[in-house]
């Protein structure tokens, strides 16, 4: 029986991942920028069942046995990792976030970061960090930047072996903090993989798409000069074109709801009036604001008190996925 | 004292005019479908003061003398009118809405229709009503829309001759009724001369725009086939178009509040539901949703109970700008 267990972090995204150039590749139409989440993890324990009568991969998540898509994912996943191992057994997975899921943070980040790691060492693979980093792409686009720590670049590539992430700065090198505004806990009506295959349905993805290198440079930029006014004004313009092609997409996606404007105006308001907070939205509800950590409380405070806003969390910078002990 | 008076009804347009090709000409980026609203209007009298010694013209609105830059902007305007009838004479000219300004619905395209028409038949003019449209779009882009009658085409043209509205159908061909959602009186915060001026800096005006032939051909063969689902998608996809280019310039403007999402939302739901109906918003928090006469009572009841809806109005397809009585 070979074990390993790794852990990951989600990311929260600047410069934003919709629609890909491959679907099956998960190669994303353009690059990408985000900063790892410390304090919230997937920790995932994998074991290779050396007993072959075993036909079958098993997935455990927070306790709960999973069946169905959920697991039939995890498992083209690991056929990949079969492949490159050579390896002809299944597995048990045994998974578990420390974030509950509809807290308005993506789970599948971290999950596929975790797995790409714990799954791979359990088999005998020692991946450097951009092929774990392209590997994670495969079973979810944003997880290949949980792979690297602190605040990391998903270079789109043009194929499997470019498109992966890397750290462009280490989570010590500025001190932001997300402050995650929870309205929601609702599922999503749509999820990212049916969204991002709508995005090339908007009239408008081809000029989010070939503007986004002049965005990743601003971003990776103002991110490098801790430019916090630079910073707000691309990461605050990234989401709004994001969401400008989810609603102009056939059909339509609204992942606003009223009390996410109501967070994004209140932001901007303050940000006005001299308070650096800029706002950034997923395929959710949920607002997450970014700040410095000098004002994280005040920020905090400030947000969790405009009506519709059910539940605050704040996260820094995070490291990157690293294996933990197999309990 | 040569005078006139005429009448113009507001309109909503289905696809929008966002951006110009040219400020000062008012030359619209792209072409424009909308309907003239019935029961609302502004009625103006303009004349000529034969007292040479009157140095400016003056104008009052609502019972309310103006000065400033509405008085110069309509100054402005009457410089084309005198140029045209070779005219050295000042107005008087006395406007009136029925409708309050704040109620939702821009008051400059009426009033510039209405000014339009009466200003020229003082002047001792009687032109075709091409050539009125036109004028009144050197006024305000969308008042060329409010001279002809019913549902409107304004032909986005390359030069000032060229550019103009004209009628597609007129009023009695579909019974459409405008449900307006008010929501805010307050003034906008970037008014739509401002506004048009701005979206050259979005990075998808130019796809948006390059897109518009095929709405327009949507929505006029909605509207002429009477075609309630095709209409109702293209109507809100245009009006979604419009806002992701909004809210992507720079500075962003953002004219959705919460309440706005909330009507969008709850009409889209209806929809689904079985409910003909479908929304699109204009510069402003207001939602005007467009359903067909035989459900409106329905609609009207449905969309005043949303919670954030202050008031809600009701109008039906209008004719054409018109002479009216000399009081």
């Amino acid at each position: 029986m070979a074990s390993a267990a790794a852990l990951a972090h989600p990311n929260i995204a600047f410069v934003k991942y919709w629609g890909n150039q491959d679907e099956s590749f998960r190669l994303p139409s353009n690059g990408s920028i985000s900063m790892n989440l410390d304090g919230l993890f997937t920790r995932t324990k994998i074991t290779w069942n050396e007993n072959r009568k075993s036909s079958k991969d098993t997935l455990t998540l927070n306790g709960v046995p999973i069946t169905g898509r959920a697991l039939q994912r995890v498992s083209n996943f690991l056929d990949l990792v079969r492949q490159m191992a050579g390896l002809d057994l299944r597995a048990e997975v045994v998974s578990e976030n420390n974030f509950p899921s509809g807290a308005g943070i993506a789970s599948s980040a971290s999950a596929f970061a975790a797995l790409a790691l714990a799954s791979t060492r359990a088999a005998g693979l020692d991946l450097e960090p951009g092929a774990l980093s392209r590997l994670a792409r495969r079973g979810s686009g944003s997880a290949c930047r949980s792979i690297p720590g602190g605040f990391v670049e998903w270079t789109a590539g043009t194929s499997d072996e470019d498109s992966f992430a890397a750290t462009i700065a280490p989570p010590e090198h500025w001190p932001l903090v997300d402050v995650i505004a929870i309205l929601s806990s609702a599922h999503k009506t749509t999820g990212s993989t049916e969204g991002h295959a709508l995005a090339g349905t908007s009239p408008l993805q081809a000029a989010r798409v070939n503007d986004a290198p002049r965005r990743l440079d601003l971003c990776r930029r103002a991110i490098l000069e801790r430019d916090f006014a630079a910073f707000a004004d691309i990461v605050e313009a990234d989401s709004n074109l994001m969401h400008a092609v989810m609603t102009t997409s056939s059909p339509p996606l609204f992942y606003w709801q009223p009390g996410t404007l109501a967070v994004m105006q209140a932001v901007r308001a303050a940000r006005l009036n001299g308070q650096p907070a800029c706002t950034t939205v997923d395929a959710g509800p949920n607002v997450h604001v970014i700040c410095e950590k000098a004002s994280a409380t005040k920020i905090v405070k400030m947000v969790g008190s405009i009506p519709g806003v059910r539940e605050v969390r704040a996260a820094q910078a995070g490291g990157p996925a690293r294996l933990v002990e197999v309990e």
